[in-house]
């Protein structure tokens, strides 16, 4: 980007193929996709149909800031601009993305929370759409109404049986609620379940501060819970709780997989109190190991379990499409706030999912995509046994795209994370992820954004950092 | 519907194309697409690719709804479930919306904000989509992070494009933030504009319930300011007010112009007491008559106005497609609350909107309806004058998609409009939008959704009723 910023890439000039300049740099075709999908994505290139990649004719301005000493004029709801709100909200941000710059090589991402999209049948997934707007051709949307802010029926009914194969559970469409993706999701159960200033939410912590600030935005009282080898410690929950949160199948972060005994314990606990569980099932298609427990949904206990699902890892996260299937209870509210937020979420890809996953390629992908995470995940585990078993203890799961690993011995975690990102490598410690102080420190291992040869190169960096 | 429920139309049966349908039922094909939409959004019938149009296999249950007796186990917040509020948030819902029955007629659409989606360029649009879809093939998309959250750059890039020429206004990529809507766009103003409990914000009255009910949900002191012909009561705002929505261009729903003064008058006075100031520009595009008089953002005042766009009007409402001109100081407040609501609008749906704007095609579309919408709208005005200037005294207007008329002589709106509704025309009174009692009667006419010959026949219905 410095190179087109300072004007030695002139305005209009071709850039190589991928192919090309993988001869040139010697550098990976991905990585190289990588650079190009971020110049792309900021402006500073255009792409030209059957001609190729061409530096942009005008180039983004840098993005608006605060300036110093430059008051705003007007006192804005001072909740967003809280340092922890920030940070719980930008808690994907990659550091140093304010400002990019060029000869930076895109790095390898060492997060949890990432997928590979490069492995995705986007072809696919264009005929589909192309097909559902064929059909809009035919017959036009009507005007935007109450009908249909549940969501497509199609979807709903091909979610209701994708989640059944690979969640065994069971849902009618009508108990299912179609939302631009988990966040919104999370958004539009904490307005709905919360009274402001009222209602307490037990959070598990470690936990995914993105649901922490719904909760905290909708002035709910918070309360982390400890987690340890079986999930939740249903003995810490406060007795007027009114939302629990949780992830069964594969804590986020540490991984664990809840115990029957402590879901029993849960959901038992849940309909003493009159509270109900919100169950974020963000990656439980990917389950690598045999194990009878599924979602806590499945269970006998659809009235008091929302249960959370999301096409951003097993399909694409810039598709921005997820679900909530929700006690029949609770729906007419929650149909309410989603018709408050955006009426309903975007007809076209709605439309494209439902087809997808009607004409079998979700299943498809997800039992291909399975194999090829559980392929990084054996190599991941090896390393850390073979090359860290001094430093890292890892804690042990069988669904998802991380690992999470606890600090043994004298290795500073923190520091650790912070000598990876400056070398490149985005890694996560355990720290950003506690809400109350004092939590057992570690490092998370994501796989999904990265083939075997990068986890390696990844792990190669880390055990340079640590042996130092 | 009742055909199907009660098994009349077997499961798997082949239903007529519209056109042997229409030679049948003797309904105008549009009535028929229309029914047949209904029919398939709410999965009652399926299409198959180039044989037609089928009774599902499955139908769908009915709707989930609280069963009276069946207490919820849990307390929502009662926010949501408050009648005025629920009112708000479904002012789109059609009566009777909840029970379709058969036989009757999806009727005639008079309301205002509708759009004519027949006449939208969709194959145009499709082509567009997938271009990009293509491109996505060579270039994945990367994992979510903050960068791109503002919206894509090429978007945004051709909505400033877009504005400047159909809006006048000039702003820079960079000022610009792409939203799942204009709803969407309220409720992010809302939550970042207002301090829950502390902030006054000023509405105009008669005016729009869904935006009324975002600042109502963010905790705000709601003000409703009266509306004279020259556009909002300046000298009716509260002296603490920290926010003034405004529909300057067109009204909603009277349709005044606000003129030059009070335009003047209203950035005095926003500057004068650190307020800030909303602009739903919802239908600008639409100008009818000569007027040099342009958004309000397009005067010296990018500091204090923020100027709401939407693809609802001048594309299609399914698209979920919106942005917001923010100034410059409030723009990172923005970003991060659009990042906490759903991290960012489908990445497929802005780059085809992009696309599809980049080629020319929205300024080609916004022109052919244009000259459609001016027809219609020719065509109403006249009917008003010739047939209803005993009781309805249309309010000057020079946008838009609507004509909002005064009740005069004993002409009872309420009732007529209610009447109208049971004979299958949509209709609203002018009632619907006031927050304040004892506003000033009428109608409201919305000539978006429906062809000369289906105003004509819309108005004689309400002819018949009115000498009734």
């Amino acid at each position: 980007m410095e190179a087109i910023d300072d004007g030695r890439l002139a305005r209009g000039t071709r850039l190589p193929s991928t192919r090309a300049a993988q001869r040139v740099f010697g550098v990976s075709r991905n990585t190289l996709a990588d650079v190009y999908d971020r110049l792309l994505n900021e402006g500073y290139v255009v792409m030209r149909r059957r001609s190729g990649t061409f530096v942009a004719d005008k180039i983004p301005e840098s993005p608006a800031t605060h300036e110093p000493g430059d008051a705003p004029p007007y006192r804005l709801n001072p909740y967003w601009l809280r340092t922890d709100v920030q940070d719980a909200i930008h808690f994907w941000r990659e550091p140093g993305a304010d400002q990019p710059r060029a000869g930076q090589s895109p790095g390898i991402d060492l997060r949890a929370g990432q997928i590979d999209p490069r492995l995705f049948p986007i072809a696919v997934f264009r005929r589909a759409v192309s097909r559902q707007l064929r059909r809009l051709e035919r017959m036009p949307p009507r005007n935007p109404s109450s009908q249909g802010n549940q969501g497509n029926y199609r979807l709903r009914e091909a979610i209701s049986r994708h989640i059944r194969i690979t969640r065994a559970v069971v849902c009618r469409p009508d108990e299912v609620l179609v939302t631009s993706g988990a966040q919104q999701a999370f958004d539009l159960l904490a307005r709905t379940l919360v009274t402001p200033g009222e209602t307490t939410v037990a959070l598990e912590d470690p936990g995914y501060p993105p649901l922490r600030a719904a909760f905290a935005a909708a002035a709910a009282k918070l309360v982390p819970v400890p987690v340890d080898q079986e999930g939740i410690r249903v003995d810490h929950l406060p007795r007027d709780v009114g939302v629990i949160c949780v992830c069964p199948s594969h804590q986020f972060p540490l991984g664990v997989l809840m115990s029957e005994q402590r879901r029993e314990q849960l959901v038992r606990f849940a309909r003493a109190h009159k509270a109900v569980i919100v169950e974020d099932d963000y990656d439980g298609e990917f389950r690598h190991e045999g194990n009878p427990l599924q979602a806590l949904r499945m269970r006998d206990c659809a009235d008091v379990v929302f249960y959370v699902g999301t096409f951003s890892k097993c399909m694409l996260p810039s598709l921005r499409l997820g679900f909530i299937i929700a006690p029949r209870w609770a729906l007419p509210a929650l149909v309410t706030v989603k018709n408050y937020l955006d009426w309903h979420s975007p007809t076209p890809m709605q439309l494209g999912v439902a087809e997808f996953i009607a004409e079998g390629h979700l299943a498809q992908h997800v039992r291909k995509m399975r194999n090829i995470y559980a392929h990084r995940r054996e190599r991941l585990h090896q390393i850390l046994r073979e090359d860290f078993s001094d430093c890292l203890e890892p804690v042990p799961s069988s669904y998802g795209l991380h690992i999470c690993a606890f600090a043994t011995g004298n290795m500073d975690a923190n520091l650790v994370a912070a000598s990876a990102v400056r070398q490149g490598v985005q890694l996560h410690s355990l720290e950003r992820y506690y809400m109350a102080p004092g939590g057992r420190p570690g490092l998370i291992f994501g796989y999904g954004a990265l083939d075997v040869s990068q986890i390696e190169r990844g792990m190669k960096v880390l055990r340079d950092i640590i042996r130092r």
